[in-house]
Formats: C-alpha cells, sequence, structure tokens
C-alpha cells in the first residue's frame, strides 16, 4: 500500500463555506437550508458519514445559529466536525424515540429564526436526502414551500479551491494506478465480475476510501454504457470497457479507457474498432482542448458531438460528454446541451465521448479536466493511445 | 480470494414479488408505487445500481402495467432485469435532455392507470429516492399527496425467503472471516484508518460486492458508537470495538466485536472493562434467546435493556438493541421501544447492546440473528469469548 499524501481540506474553511452559504441564502430570499448526510454536508461541515434512517441534519436558517440535528449516538461524532469545533454550529442530539422533523421545526419556529424566515419564503432540502426524512419534514411543516438547496450549494461547490483540485488530481492519478495494473494484467478466461473485485481492490490499495464503481464492459456487454460487471468471461479478440472510480479524501476519481485483448494468438482489432476508437479520441481531444474560462459548459459536449456525428455515428453517442466531479462523482456542472454555465478556473468535470454499437461493441474515453486560468489541465495521466494488450 | 458461493435470488421470485406488491398495493388503497434505484428496486427487479442525478423509477400503479422509467444509456441493462425479461414491466426510456418527472406523471395520468388511481389516493415514494427527485415529482403532479412506499414494501421485505436467508448467512460468515482476520492481526501502533481499510479490503477478498462501513473505535474512540476510523494509533493497553460490514451477493453483513490489545508486555483488562464486556454479553445473550415468533420486535429490545439498566448502566446505553437486516443493513423490523411488530420467522436483524462510557471506553457486541420457526438463528459464528489479543 502506498502511504497517503497529506493534502486534506483545512479547519478553517468550514466555517468560511458556512458563512459564503448564509450570504447566497440572503442573496436567493430563501427561509433555510436543511442539509443531509452527504456530500453538502460533508461541504459544509467535514462530516463524514453515510445516510441512514435516523436524520442527520445541519440547519442553517438565513437569521440564526446554525444547528446540527443528530441521534444521540452521533453527537459525540458531530461534535468533532470542524464547523462545531469552531463554534459556528451547536449540535442538537435527539433519543432513538424521538420525532426527528419535529425538532427541526421547532428550531425554526423559534423567534430568533422565525424573524428571518417569513413563511413565503422556501425551505431548500440537500438534493441527496432521503424522501423518508423529505415527507416527514414537509408532514412537519405543512404550508411550507421546498425546494432543492442546489440552488444555493452549487454556486459554492462547483469551484474548486486549491485544496480540493490537488485532492482531484491525487485522486485521479490513484485510479490510474489502478486501471494500469488491471489493464495489464490476465484478462482472458476471468469474468467480468472478478475483474470488477480486482479493480475495487486495487482502488483502495491505492489510497482511495471506497471503490463506488467498476464498469468491465467485455465484448458487446461494451456497447452498454452503464453495464457493471456480469459473468461473462473475457475472450481474446474483444474490446473491454474499463470505467473506474472511487473517493479519496473524499474526492471522486472516474477514468475509463477502452483496452482491446489480443489473447496469446494476438488477435489484431477489428478495422471498425480502430475506427472508431480514433473517433472518440479525437472527439475527447478536441472537448478537452475547447476547455477555457468563459466557454458554456453546453459548448463542450456540442465539440465532442460535433466530430461524433460529422463521422456518422452521432445516434450511437448516447449520452452528455461529461459531469463535473468532486466530493460527489456526477455533481454541477454537466456537460449538456442546455447548460450554458460559463466555465470558470477552478471547475472540474469529466470529458466522456463514447460510441454504442449495440449487440457489437462500444469504445468510452474519459479523462477528468479542470479549467485552469489559462484552458484544461488534464488529472489523468495515462495516455488515450489504442491499447492492444494480450490480456 | 474465496470463490463466490452460487446462492443468488432465483429469477421467477421478481414477477411473484411484483404482484405481491401489487396486492398490498390495492388492499391499501394507494394509486400507485415509485420506486428509485435502491433496496427496493433491486427487490422487485433485481436490478443493481446506484442512486444518480439521473431519474431510474419503476412506476407501480395499482392497475395498469409496470414501466422501468430509465435514462437511455441505462435502457440496456434494465432490459436485463429479471423482472423485465419475465415481461412484467417495460422499459420506458427518456433522453438526456428529457424531463424525466413529467414522463412518470405522463404514465399516471394515462387513461389505463388513472382509472385505478383516483386523486385522493396517495403516491407511494420510495424510502431513498433522494430530494431532488422527490421534489421534481411533487412538482409534476401538483395536488398528489405523497407518502412513503415503506408501507407497502415493509410488509414484503422484512420476511426473508429462503434463498435471502441464505445470503445473509454467508455475508455473515464471510464478515466473520474478516474480522477474525483483523483481530488476530498487527494492531499496535497502526491508526485506526489503516485498519479499517484492511476490513474494508478483507471484506471484498472474502466475496462483498462492497465494503460498506468499518467502525474502528480505539480507547477512547471506543466510546462514541458511530465513530468512524480516525488518525489515532492504537496502544497496547486498551480496547477496541470493530464494527464492519457491507454487503455479499445484494445482502448486507453487520458484526461487531469489542476485543483488549494487550501488546508485547501484555496489559490485562481494565477490571471495569471486564466487568462492563460481561453485561453486555449477558444482554446480547438474553436478548438473542428471547427470539421467537410472536415475540413483539421492542420486547427484544426491553430484554438487552433490563440488564444493562440493571447493572446500572441504563444511561450509557444510548441506542436501540437492533435493525432489520437485507438488501439495506437499517431495515425493517427494528429492535426499539414502540415498535410492538410480532416477529415472525424469517425476519433477520441485529442484536447489538453496547455500554459507552464517554471519554474513557465502551463495549458492543452484534450478531446477526434470524427468527427461526423455533426461535433465533445466529448467523455470525465467532465466538462472544471476551479476546485478549497481543495486537
Amino acid at each position: 500500500m502506498h502511504a497517503a499524501p497529506l493534502a486534506r481540506i483545512a479547519d478553517d474553511r468550514y466555517p468560511a463555506r458556512l458563512q459564503a452559504c448564509r450570504q447566497v441564502l440572503v442573496e436567493r430570499e430563501v427561509a433555510a437550508l436543511l442539509v443531509g448526510v452527504g456530500p453538502d454536508l460533508r461541504y459544509l461541515t467535514g462530516f463524514v458519514g453515510e445516510p441512514m434512517e435516523r436524520l442527520t441534519l445541519l440547519v442553517i436558517p438565513a437569521k440564526g445559529a446554525a444547528a446540527f440535528v443528530v441521534p444521540q449516538l452521533e453527537a459525540e461524532k458531530a461534535s468533532t466536525t470542524p464547523l462545531v469545533r469552531a463554534g459556528a454550529a451547536a449540535v442538537v442530539p435527539f433519543e432513538e424515540t424521538d420525532d426527528a422533523a419535529l425538532v427541526v421545526a421547532d428550531l425554526l419556529a423559534s423567534p430568533e429564526t422565525a424573524a428571518g424566515s417569513a413563511a413565503w419564503r422556501p425551505i431548500g432540502v440537500s438534493n441527496r436526502l432521503w424522501a423518508m426524512h423529505v415527507l416527514q419534514l414537509q408532514h412537519a411543516m405543512p404550508g411550507r414551500r421546498f425546494q432543492s438547496a442546489s440552488a444555493v450549494m452549487r454556486d459554492l461547490r462547483q469551484v474548486k479551491d486549491a485544496e480540493e483540485a490537488e485532492l482531484l488530481r491525487l485522486a485521479a492519478q490513484a485510479a490510474d494506478r489502478a486501471l494500469e495494473a488491471v489493464a495489464t494484467g490476465r484478462l482472458v478466461g476471468r469474468t467480468e465480475a472478478d475483474v470488477g473485485r480486482e479493480i475495487r481492490r486495487r482502488l483502495v490499495d491505492e489510497g482511495h476510501d471506497q471503490a463506488d464503481f467498476a464498469i468491465v464492459g467485455s465484448g458487446p456487454n461494451s456497447a452498454s454504457p452503464h453495464h457493471d460487471a456480469s459473468d461473462r468471461e473475457i475472450a481474446a479478440g474483444e474490446p473491454v470497457v474499463l470505467d473506474i472510480g472511487g473517493t479519496r479524501a473524499g474526492y471522486a476519481s472516474d477514468t475509463t479507457r477502452t483496452i482491446w485483448v489480443a489473447g496469446d494468438a494476438g488477435i489484431r482489432p477489428d478495422p471498425e474498432f480502430v475506427r472508431v476508437y480514433g473517433i472518440v479520441r479525437e472527439a475527447n481531444e478536441a472537448a478537452t482542448a475547447a476547455v477555457a474560462p468563459g466557454v458554456a459548459a453546453e459548448s463542450i459536449d456540442a465539440v465532442a458531438r460535433a466530430i461524433i456525428a460529422g463521422a456518422g455515428y452521432g445516434l450511437h453517442f448516447t449520452h452528455r460528454v461529461g459531469h463535473g466531479i468532486g466530493l460527489e462523482v456526477h455533481e454541477d456542472p454537466y456537460m449538456v446541451s442546455g447548460n450554458t454555465t460559463p466555465l470558470a478556473p477552478g471547475m472540474a468535470f469529466s470529458v466522456e465521448p463514447g460510441i454504442y454499437l449495440r449487440g457489437r461493441f462500444g469504445v468510452r474515453l474519459e479523462n477528468i479536466v479542470l479549467c485552469a486560468p489559462d484552458g484544461p489541465e488534464v488529472l489523468n495521466r495515462t495516455s488515450l493511445d489504442m491499447r492492444v494488450v494480450r490480456g
């Protein structure tokens, strides 16, 4: 195992983030944000955990003190988050038999808080809060309008600071090493699922907190963009799409390479595979080269799409060219038709064009790209050259 | 790596589950269930995946055909789920720039479906559906009442069939092996986080699809029930709580042991630790022995609580004694005061009493127990004996 580099988010960033969040809340005339376990909560408090049936919720009223409502048995852990240690939020624990939604409703009805949150102002809930909690909160606060917190959180999270950019670099390089090791190892005769398990193990060995996905699409399965990893055995003379990722120090990795498995007999790639690979590579490189501050997110998609459509495969590029990445593997900004958000230095996202010929094969090539002041910085370091491996 | 045993859910179970689900829907006068990516969806369709910003939703109207609304790039995968292959649900793909919530609203407004779903009947949404999707669905169907789908799904999922019970057994035994290996290995001088990574790796090596948690609470950290795994170094002469789990073939493992690390100098356990350990063990064994069909879930909690309170530690047992387990690590039925659900053969849940002395130490012992026709079957095979390791 590699020793983990020490980069992490400095503690004093958290109160600063909360303050920035409050400012946007006030500007947008939102009464309060209710932030459940997940990336928004981690971003604001440093709290790392998984959502569960017990409600854990940071309550941020536009006016009044922020409160971290947690089950009693999370109170100790909550009190050690950088935001709470900095005195910027108080921990409000509840017991196993309490109704947590009522605790939240009471907090928002307190005189201090209610003053800043007229009933017509909406309450923002974090995107990933579970339905069971949303419904309970709506039930506890009848008549209040609920909306997504992302209108507020997006502005904060989509531009990465220097520490976040460095964590994304480290995650990308760790995933590169894991993918490299798998691509150069034995593949023929192994099931996709077995290779998937190896990928997950290698991601963890490379310092990932968690391996979140390991798409292994061999032969015709490579034509299904979100294929997982089945019991199909990889054979000589076919392509394999490897799309892998997880989180390292909280920040996500996500990289895809499509390799040709030649086997011991050295079966050369099919000519159409070679042609399609070349088109996808060209689309990836052109879309990456188009990255610069001020360019609309949708135009990165358009650049890749024009190349693939021009080559006659437009109908076979069935997804957007990319997604933002940070604490979530998919987050704002999305590189998709209709998203006119101008890119800004610090935005990080995938560039991952693909062509999928159903029942035959598919090719996808994905890098994470950071928008730097002077253009693209590609965080993945492995080559886009077509790779023919023995497997 | 161990070869994975072949036990899995037979394909023909899925249409049978959907039929049972529809029956409950009609009985409860629910207009439709909207089931997002997660355990409910896996239970009904066999679809395995992670929730994301793109909506994937099984729409089950009380009357009319079930539809599996999926992003275009998931269509291929959705079409291979056992439910769809059996012809029991049709795949309805949408494009990257479509509004998926409107697609769902249109389906529910179709004449065939609307006939069985009078507007006063509520729509059930799966517990884990993300807030962003709940809010979009509510927006697309103004005036409709939304409630949790668990009122329907609970009845189906909390009683495990024979295949599910076997998968829980295999998951428990895999976690036992992982925990055993970690407990007998080197611990002194390693950080909790490093041990946590080893646990995650071992769970995957033992055939888990995914390692979901690896609580390593050493010394005073053992007194925080949901402590994760910090940079604290484990020392000789202190306890360590190891609470580990993940999923294997979709079914969850969850087991906890508290060990005493004696170190090279052989530091014996503190007398109060020995006393507390004995009380927690007694509580675990008595609660387990109380498991039988017809017994109320809350009384399993009460049995453990009475023993711990009787020994004077009642205030330090800060959580319910257990939770159901299956496709989710926490699911119905919960062993908690107020839950009068009678246990039935096939119900599986944790029994995990604990005592936490803040700033000093904590002890928790957790097994997964299956309610069998004639009493408890303990799925974990490792001993509850107090274990003093060199570490």
